[in-house]
C-alpha cells in the first residue's frame, strides 16, 4: 500500500475510472498530483477489446506528453462491481460489454503494465487512505453518497475484500425492516434512503403525507423532483425540504452507529454529491450518530468529509490501487 | 497466527477463560488437545493481585504435572471486554475488580510468560480458526449465542479489533428500529432478540399476545420462563414455543444477511447454548438468510455450527491467542 511500493524508476501510476458514460484516465505521481487526464466514451465500442485499444491509444498520448513511458508502476481501475481478486466484472452491470469482463488481463496485456481493479467506492477509500483525509488511518469506513450508496471498509490498514472480493456493500444493509424496495432485491436498504434518489423519494413521500403544508417543491412536477431541487429549496428556507435532509441525516447517522459496532473505525469519511450539502446533512447525521451509537463510541469516532477534489477523486482513487498492482504481465503487443 | 509461531522448545500454550463465576485454565498443545484444566472462583478475591497469585499457584501445579515448565509459548486470556491492544479490561464489567484491570501485565509478570487478552467471543473465533470448523478460512464471522450475543469478525485471516480494540460487537447492531431496550443503552439490538434472554422474552410476549392459545409454557410462572423451558416445550411439539424459535431464527438469519453485505464472509460459525437447539433454530435461520441476503450471496455463504466441545471451547479459544502473545515480560517473581 502507498508509497512503500514505489521504485524510483517507476514513479507514476495510472488511474482509470470506468463510468457508465465516460471513462476517465489520469497520470498520477506519488504525492497524488494528477499530472494530466483524458477520457473516452464508455459506450462507443460494443467490443471490449476495441474499447481497450482506444483507451490505450488515448492514454499513450498522455503518457508520452509527460515523458512517462516505462515509468508507470501500475494501473489501478475503478469499475462498477470490479472484483479485486479475479480482476473482472463478473456480474452484468450498466456497461456495453457482457460479463464476465476480463478487465485487468486485457488492459495489463495491452499496456504492458500490471493492473488491478476494484469497485468505485473501494477505489475511493484507497484514494482517501493514500492521498486524502484518511492518510495514516488504519481503520476507517468510506461512504460514497451518489445515485446509490457505496462503501469501502478498511481494517488494520487493509481494504476488506471478503471471501469473494465483493465485501463492503453497506448501501445494502437494512435500515428499515420491510422498508423501500431496493434494486438489489432486498428491502429497506440504506441506499433507498440516503442516496440522491432516496432523498428525492423522501421528498415525494413527505409532499404526499403533508398535503396541507406549503413547500417550494410544490411548484414542480412531483416525479421530476431531484435531490438538487430539495437542496435548493432547503437552502431557500423551505421547512419540508429541510425536514427531508433531517430525515436523511438521521437514517444515515443511525446506520453509521450500527457500522461502528462492526469494525470500531477511527472515522467515517463521507464523499459524493450529497456530502456537498454540508451542515444540512452533516448536522442531523452527527447528532443521530452520537444519540444512537454504543456508549463506548460516543464522542470518539470522527465523521469527516472527503478532502479529495471531486473532479479528480475517481481517477485518484483508482490510481492509488495502481501502487498495489503486481501481477505478472506479457509485454504490450 | 496458529502453528507458524510455535518453537519446538515451547510446544504448549495456556488458555485462561475468566467468567463471572469461575475462571477456567488449561494447558493446550499445538493440535488443540487440552492436556489438563483447572479452575478457581473468580469472585473469591477482591484484590486482583491476590486473584492472580491464586491462579498462578493452581496453574503451576497443572504445569508441573505435565512437565511443561519453561515450555509454554504464551498465555491467552478470554475476558469480558478484554482489550487486545491495551491488555486490559477498561470498562467496568461484572467482575470483582475495579476497571481498568491490567490483565496481561500482572499475569505475564507473575507467570514469566507473554500474555494476550481479548473478549470471549473473539477468543472463540480464534479458537475456531485455529482448531475448529473455521480452519483454513480467511474470512468468517463467529456468532456466540449465550446470555448475550457475542461475535468475532475475521477478515483476511486476521481478527478485526478496530481502532480501539473493541470491534465486533454484532450483538449490538440494530435489528428492529425502536425495538427492545438493550443493556448497552441502544434499542432493538440483535442481543435483545437472539440471546437466551431474548428467547425467553419473546416467549413472554407471544404468551401475552396470544392469550387464547394453549401452550405448555402456560403451566409455569411467566417471569420464570427460560430459553431451556421454551426449548423443552418446542421439542414436545408446542406450537407457540416453536413459533418463538422460528421468530428467533428469522431475526438472526436476516441479521446475518446484513452482516454478509459488510464483510462477504465464507461462513458464519454459530456457537453457544442456543446453537444446541439444532434445526429448531438453524432451519428458520438458514431459510431467512437465503430469503433475505443479497442475490450475490444466495447459496454461497455457509452457516455452520461450531465443532468445538463446549466444555473445552472457552479455554481452547483463549489458548489459541497464546500463540500470538509476544510482549516482552519480566521474569516471574
Amino acid at each position: 500500500m502507498g508509497t512503500s511500493a514505489i521504485d524510483t524508476t517507476k514513479p507514476y501510476v495510472m488511474g482509470i475510472d470506468i463510468g457508465g458514460t465516460n471513462t476517465v484516465f489520469g497520470l498520477v505521481d506519488a504525492r497524488g498530483t494528477v499530472l494530466g487526464t483524458g477520457s473516452i466514451k464508455t459506450q462507443k465500442h460494443s467490443n471490449f477489446q476495441d474499447y481497450v485499444d482506444e483507451l490505450y491509444e488515448k492514454a499513450s498520448i498522455l503518457i508520452k506528453d509527460h515523458d512517462a513511458e516505462g515509468k508507470i508502476h501500475g494501473i489501478g481501475i475503478g469499475a462498477p462491481n470490479g472484483n479485486y481478486y479475479t480482476g473482472m466484472i463478473e456480474t452484468q452491470v450498466n456497461l456495453p460489454w457482457k460479463a464476465p469482463i476480463p478487465l485487468t488481463k486485457l488492459i495489463s496485456e495491452k499496456f504492458g503494465i500490471p493492473a488491478a481493479v476494484t469497485n468505485d467506492a473501494n477505489a475511493a477509500a484507497i484514494g482517501e487512505m493514500t492521498y486524502g483525509v484518511a492518510r495514516g488511518m488504519k481503520d476507517f469506513i468510506m461512504i460514497t453518497l451518489g445515485t446509490g450508496v457505496g462503501s469501502g471498509v478498511v481494517v488494520n490498514g487493509t481494504m476488506v475484500y471478503g471471501a469473494d472480493g465483493m465485501a463492503g456493500e453497506l448501501g445494502h444493509i437494512t435500515v428499515r425492516r420491510n422498508g423501500r424496495t431496493c434494486g438489489c432485491g432486498r428491502h429497506g436498504c440504506l441506499e433507498t434512503y440516503c442516496s440522491a434518489t432516496g432523498v428525492a423519494k423522501t421528498a415525494r413521500e413527505f409532499l404526499e403525507a403533508r398535503k396541507d403544508e406549503p413547500s417550494l417543491l410544490r411548484d414542480m412536477q412531483v416525479e421530476d423532483i431531484t435531490s438538487k431541487d430539495v437542496y435548493d429549496a432547503a437552502i431557500a428556507g423551505d421547512k419540508l425540504a429541510k425536514d427531508v435532509y433531517d430525515f436523511t441525516g438521521k437514517v444515515l447517522g443511525e446506520a453509521l452507529a450500527d457500522f461502528a459496532a462492526f469494525t470500531s473505525p477511527e472515522a467515517f469519511v463521507i464523499f459524493g454529491g450529497l456530502a456537498k450539502s454540508g451542515d444540512l446533512l452533516m448536522k442531523p447525521l452527527r447528532e443521530a450518530f452520537e444519540a444512537d451509537c454504543m456508549p463506548m463510541h460516543k464522542g470518539k469516532i470522527k465523521i469527516l468529509l472527503s478532502e479529495l477534489k471531486e473532479s479528480d477523486a475517481a481517477v485518484l482513487g483508482a490510481s492509488a490501487l495502481g501502487w498495489e498492482a503486481k501481477e505478472p504481465v506479457e509485454t504490450a503487443k
